[in-house]
């Protein structure tokens, strides 16, 4: 679909009151962006039939595609089917086949439908309904000179699976174009800074008609996105593994996943692969870790639990760290760390154990050991290790570089990878 | 500043490419409503001349004033001074001032400035600089047929606090408007979904010239903003504080905070200022509740620490929990959360103990308990107590909340306030 643009509106009050932050605007854009299509520009206005009609009018004057998004639920304030039929100049009109689909639904759901949502089915005349198979209102599409516009719910879930599976495929029989194939992979990476894999992926970040790599940092990590598009799934395929061998050729042990999927359900998935069971001891996280690898659904057969030994007096209670480690080397040591990590495994009857302390700020630090340092540990029947680092922060981002941290050397491990960080 | 309606135009290609999900639109929104200023609409495009032209044009045809952010920086991307200079038929013009101001700026920073940050002091021919005291670019204002148009920064710190600072002052004396006080709280609510606040509070979320009252949920709290504004500070304080006594006696034991202090910083807070130590014993909560607390700083004079007994051998050998109880009532019941709450207690030489127990799904519900069903205890030297929830829902939001409830426990015992669940 090269050299096709396009042009979002999203509508609601609440939008422009500042009620929500509209996130499908950027839902819509990298949606189209996969599919080739280039955006131009993105306005909203509120649920008002003038500045509906005048933004949608603006909007086809500027894109060969305007995607319209919110203002299609069944109540008063929800005016833009009418507002496109206005612009258009013909009336509402019951889509039928629509409104047997709504009734369908609350069928299907064992609710009763509201009068109110008939009024979902009253299409603009002449228009082509989008059917919803997600919820109750329906899209549609309009066309006036040569162009289109594409109207759909506002409600994330539905705008997305309906672009998705009717909006495009509907764009690229309009326009004539062959139907494209897409392919898309999320790596999650892990140890860079966004500037940093910016200028190491520079080459492959170029875009290119048939390729785009997109960076989506979420703190600690970076979510890399490839979208290949090809006229054959072989082609789509190729161009995705071509560019795919690139980047994993530079990131080697960075790459935590090529599937989306987020470190603790790595660990998790290694460890329960070879049954073994993981218990944690953590400082300076506060049981970040913890909750981190409890939020996966069947962690319990992996995760034993976590010492949180915020105190000394629980460090040594439950965790059996020597009160000559702790007046030694202090609490935030290798040592400790060591210590910690074999009274996890210990106390948790695991086979592995994990261990974080350190200073997270913003006191607490000393000229030896400033803010940020901490150390990790890590036990098992046979070994016991320990890695420092250095990571000065604001609180939070400390708190959070030390759990990645944690996980990634359990991951390294698991791996047999080389392990980050400074040893004693 | 009645009447008076604006229009947003933010610029940038990583907002039209996807790359970043622009929160300026809304930050600029919720200042602009604070003010009594109505957002007609709002729009963004590239960094692209023409198309920024365009878009001013449209803008400010469409309302009194127009708030433009991005596109200032250094760089050969940023053309938003130029498009603004071109839209008005004028050239740039180096502003000597602005340009000494970003020099100290550096000289501060103790940095080299690049030659590239002069450009960021070539302002339209005639425009009004709008310093920065918080960043390098200089904004500015134009006019054109009676209307305005205000430019700031993209960095979101940079353009809230000119915004503020700057621009508002500079519309109320453009438009002729006296300088109207503002006063703003934020009060931190638990309990209610966000329909159910809005029906108790439909009365006082009526919006009113010198009155706006935001619903800001953010699961599972919600943050109510009060905005109110007047000609004296005593008539805005008036305003708020009547306004605000409608809400608590709507609301009573349920706000958590006036102050947007999070529920772990009032309850680490009150801890504090007794002198008492807090344990918990964290089981279906995985470490979120010491991650939670633990991400205040100064929490370790208060938070001992956190045993996160996900296995049952846990809750035995740290807890104490008697294998009676688990074989009785199961690791899921009142007896349980009690016995684990009197086990942190001790262990964690605290004064109070607070445990959670209970089954987030998706698997491990029963008939009689299903997914959804939660535990909390409270232990102190004097009384343990615990109190039952079923907060059905998918894992995530059934977790977090539990630790709401583990926090609220404890919040409510300090207060003396009623507690919340089922007793046994």
């Amino acid at each position: 679909m090269d050299n096709l643009d396009a042009w979002i509106l999203t509508i609601g009050n609440e939008i422009v009151n500042g009620v929500i932050t509209d996130t499908n605007r950027e839902t819509i854009t990298r949606e189209l962006r996969t599919a080739g299509i280039t955006v131009k520009g993105m306005s909203s206005v509120g649920d008002d039939p003038a500045l509906i009609a005048d933004a949608l009018e603006n909007a086809m004057a500027r894109a060969s595609i305007t995607i319209v998004s919110g203002g299609l639920g069944p109540t008063e304030d929800d005016k833009t089917a009418a507002s496109a039929a206005s612009f258009l100049g013909v009336d509402l009109k019951l889509d039928k086949e629509q409104l047997a689909r709504i009734e369908d639904r609350f069928r299907q759901w064992q609710r009763p439908m509201a009068p109110s949502n008939t009024k979902q089915a009253m299409l603009p005349a002449g228009s082509t309904p989008i059917p919803n198979d997600h919820g109750t209102a329906p899209g549609f599409m309009i066309e006036k000179n040569g162009r289109v516009a594409l109207f759909f719910p506002g409600v994330p879930r539905e705008l997305i699976r309906m672009l998705r599976e009717q909006g495009l495929p509907r764009i690229a029989e309009r326009f004539g174009v062959s139907r494209d194939v897409f392919r898309t992979r999320t790596l999650i990476v892990y140890g860079f800074s966004e500037s940093k894999l910016g200028e190491i992926l520079a080459d492959v970040a170029q875009d290119e008609d048939s390729y785009h790599l997109a960076f989506l940092p979420r703190f600690p990590i970076i979510r890399l996105r490839l979208d290949a598009r090809g006229t054959t799934q072989e082609l789509a395929d190729h161009i995705l593994g071509t560019k795919l061998n690139v980047i994993r050729e530079r990131l080697e042990q960075n790459i935590i996943s090529e599937d989306g999927s987020s470190i603790e359900e790595v660990v998790l998935g290694l460890m329960k692969a070879r049954n073994l069971k993981l218990s944690l001891a953590e400082s300076i996280t506060g049981g970040m870790i913890g909750d981190m690898i409890t939020r996966v659904p069947g962690s319990s057969s992996v995760f034993m639990g976590s010492v949180v030994s915020y105190s000394n007096e629980m460090k040594s209670a439950l965790l059996n760290v020597s009160g000559e480690t702790l007046s030694t080397y202090g609490a935030v040591s290798h040592q400790c760390a060591r210590e910690m990590a074999e009274g996890a495994r210990v106390v948790g009857k695991a086979d592995i154990g994990v261990s974080v302390t350190g200073i997270a700020g913003p006191s607490g630090g000393t000229p030896e050991k400033p803010v940020g340092t901490f150390y990790v540990g890590l036990a098992t029947e046979q070994t016991t290790l320990s890695r420092g680092f250095l990571m000065p922060g604001i609180r939070d981002w400390v708190r959070t570089l030390a759990a990645m941290q944690g996980l990634d050397i359990l991951r390294r491990y698991l791996l047999g990878f080389r392990l980050h960080g400074t040893e004693e």
